[in-house]
């Protein structure tokens, strides 16, 4: 496909700033960025197809979730406002575990609709089984994918309590590895799809198995993707395994399980010191505002590692915990809530979250040769935002250009008209191509209701805070 | 006009929930709500118009924005991420200072287009020289407002320095009055039109006047709207005039200005104690999460208030502040970033934050005899909302309902499909009847464009953080 966006704003997100063209224009073929520049230098006139966007569209990188847990989505509203502890032993799980195969291909289908319409063109989807939702979703719609195999030795059929040792399973991480081991194989032709390893946690597999894991990581020169302090449960585990005075971050230095290869996500339960040696060994971090503030009442300490100079990326995580998976809403969260939590409205602008979610989430996942900023040679991995809507007026370019604080600060996520991947068109004028999304949406519904009588009467008999409130008539 | 809405959730905000009613219906005669139940009591066959929820819209009260300043709007994205000092000195006032009164006009136009597409159909606006903005906006176009007149008896004249006392003039403080006092003769017969006195905050008006604004409020049964305890600037005022052991709420105190007819906006100077006296005097809180967060780098103090049992209601305040206004992502946000300041993820769940939007705010305000719910009497200010988008998919209703967690946490505020205030319909299947809206923008961009190159100069000179951002390329 031959395309070119024209008379729109550009914002490449390359260099110090956000490398923002006014008047400009992007021409693409083959999938591949070939021009990009002012409209006055731009020949377009014999592309197949010309996105016009009559000055006052913006074209920019499509944008990058780093974390998200797709399959969960038909529980979306299902868990919220109770203690962290109760949050899936006496929430999530008791609707979650009705969930068939086909409902989590339903929840991801939703989710990526939901992505795909507020701007996402990458996914990096964690969770276990992942091959099964690249299959039916991600490469027959064509989207860009990170499937990162969730990876641990804990057996199904065990509770976890988190005040005594948890059991390992070594044939459980074996299997697991070699699911991860065969997305590389299985998809190795694929330009979309670039697999990722996915140790769930410190606490939930052998040193064993994630010495193993970080080998298969590196021959294959790809990363792996770790839950990394994540709070109280985690820090329990870790003090009765490795010791009382270790913590993730220490176990993980001393068995040289830090470097570029590791993407820790989270981390909120970590030193100032201890980000610091993250940052110092190139371990990236991802984190997830909205869903960590609803779920845990706190920040992810995104700021403190972009002012270290460490590598960050955002995500949504899954739907039952932030609610969504919008991007922009996510940058605004991102900014707002360091901001707060620092006491301080200088702590991450706009140039800075936007980068979180385009280039410097690319350079994370290491594609940026490939994905999150526009450049002549990259991959047309694009997105289009009508910008004449009356939250984001005015724009102005003189003296300075306020485009991206209104898209951080105003953007509903609801602005992206035009999508495309690969060079080719996912979404034009707002509709999706290829998902029949209606459809979609009543098979959701209908399904999420079977779910949730299903997990009916295990959940009152719970008696859990979320119980307290529908008693009280709250929901 | 005679309508019903059928086949639809309605969320009334009646009763200590939420109100939620699956499979209902409204029916609204002359202006006032005369039916509300489930489908099968409903006989609506002869309204005139049917709005048809298709069993996927929600019915619910219209919003109210409890503090917004419009006339700035044409400054969105004028001034962000710089320390709390420079906002107004060395920042906003350089362009601000370039708009005219038909800017004012302008930027209020899009203010209410965004509010009313995000449904809010009440509100509070607070300015100087506000019938200007009732007689050519909110009156024409038939929307609710509180005109809120700001007075103070500061000259315009005057560079106001924190560390020197503010120097008072009598007669701007006499003129506003007289300004306010006009509004309510003005709009004496106007269902839609609810003035109130707005001193603008301790350090502005001598207690002569505020004295004088106070016996006005009651004698009208109207209210004073006051900024309170704004943070370092009034703080440093306060103790200059007052003496060094002396608070803004003190002095209130002491001066007998504590009661049900003040409305205290902000308030995060106050001590918890504070705040106690303050809901115990009966007094009312307006909160804007995101404008407070994104200029101070704080969090109101709502949580505590309503914790107290205080009535409060949530502001989007002015758009280069906030960056929008949409109440449903103020909804969100009053709920995450209070969860984040108290570390604990049950504050401020989805059925308290929708109610400082809807009856709590009517409350606020002393009219929640006309607006805020949903009940058969009451003035049909009604919103729906298409509940069938993959963002706020599924939607379930047992064991509990989830629509009030999707409707905060995952809510963009483009869901809005049909307003109706005092029964006449504003906007219809997601079309306002009587904005041009495109025009509005254009101008408006165009406009901005003059007025920022006016301000460039100064601007540049000031030698602000923004420009310092501006010189590195960042914006």
């Amino acid at each position: 496909m031959d395309l070119a966006i024209i008379n729109s704003w550009v914002m490449t997100c390359e260099g110090k700033g956000l490398g923002i063209i006014k008047n400009g224009g992007v021409r693409v073929e083959n999938g591949r960025i070939v021009f990009l520049g002012k409209m006055d230098e731009f020949n377009y006139k014999n592309a197949e197809r010309i996105i016009d966007g009559k000055y006052h569209h913006l074209a920019m990188p499509g944008l990058i979730n780093s974390h998200i847990h797709s399959i969960l989505t038909l529980c979306r509203g299902a868990v919220h406002d109770i203690p962290e502890i109760e949050y899936i032993p006496k929430g999530l799980n008791f609707f979650a575990e009705h969930l068939t195969f086909e409902d989590f291909i339903l929840g991801t289908k939703i989710a990526v609709i939901e992505g795909l319409k507020a701007g996402t063109t990458t996914f990096v989807e964690y969770g276990l089984g992942v091959a099964g939702l690249v299959n039916h979703i991600y490469k027959p719609y064509h989207l860009s994918v990170v499937p990162t195999e969730m990876i641990n030795e804990l057996s199904y059929y065990e509770e976890l309590k988190p005040d005594e040792l948890y059991n390992f399973h070594t044939g459980m991480g074996k299997a697991a590895l070699r699911r991860a081991n065969k997305l590389f194989k299985q998809f190795e032709d694929e330009e979309l799809i670039k697999p990722m390893y996915g140790p769930q946690a410190l606490d939930m597999l052998s040193l064993e198995l994630l010495h193993q894991i970080k080998e298969n990581a590196i021959q294959r020169h790809s990363k792996m993707h770790m839950h990394v302090a994540q709070g109280e449960r985690e820090r329990i585990q870790i003090k009765k395994r490795f010791g009382k005075n270790q913590t993730t971050v220490k176990v993980l230095e001393n068995e040289d399980l830090l470097g570029n290869y590791l993407i820790a996500a989270h981390i909120h339960d970590t030193t100032h010191q201890e980000r610091k040696l993250l940052v110092e060994k190139g371990v990236g971090m991802v984190g997830c505002p909205s869903s960590i503030s609803k779920i845990d009442g706190i920040v992810p300490p995104l700021a403190d590692y972009v002012e270290l100079g460490g590598i960050a990326g955002i995500g949504t995580d899954e739907a039952p915990g932030t609610g969504h998976h919008n991007l922009f809403n996510e940058m605004k969260m991102a900014s707002l809530l360091s901001k707060v939590n620092n006491k301080n409205p200088m702590i991450m602008p706009p140039w800075v979250v936007i980068k979180l979610a385009t280039i410097n989430a690319a350079k994370l996942l290491g594609l940026d040769h490939k994905i999150g900023s526009l450049k002549i040679g990259k991959r047309a991995d694009i997105i289009t935002i009508d910008l004449k809507k009356p939250h984001l007026t005015p724009i102005v370019s003189d003296p300075f250009c306020n485009l991206s604080a209104n898209l951080v600060y105003s953007n509903k996520g609801n602005e992206v008209n035009n999508v495309i991947i690969n060079g080719k068109p996912i979404m034009l004028e707002s509709q999706l191509i290829d998902f029949n999304v209606q459809e979609i949406l009543d098979n959701a519904n209908e399904r999420a209701e079977i779910i949730f009588k299903k997990g009916k009467e295990d959940w009152i008999k719970s008696g859990s805070q979320m119980v307290k409130y529908y008693e009280n008539g709250f929901i």
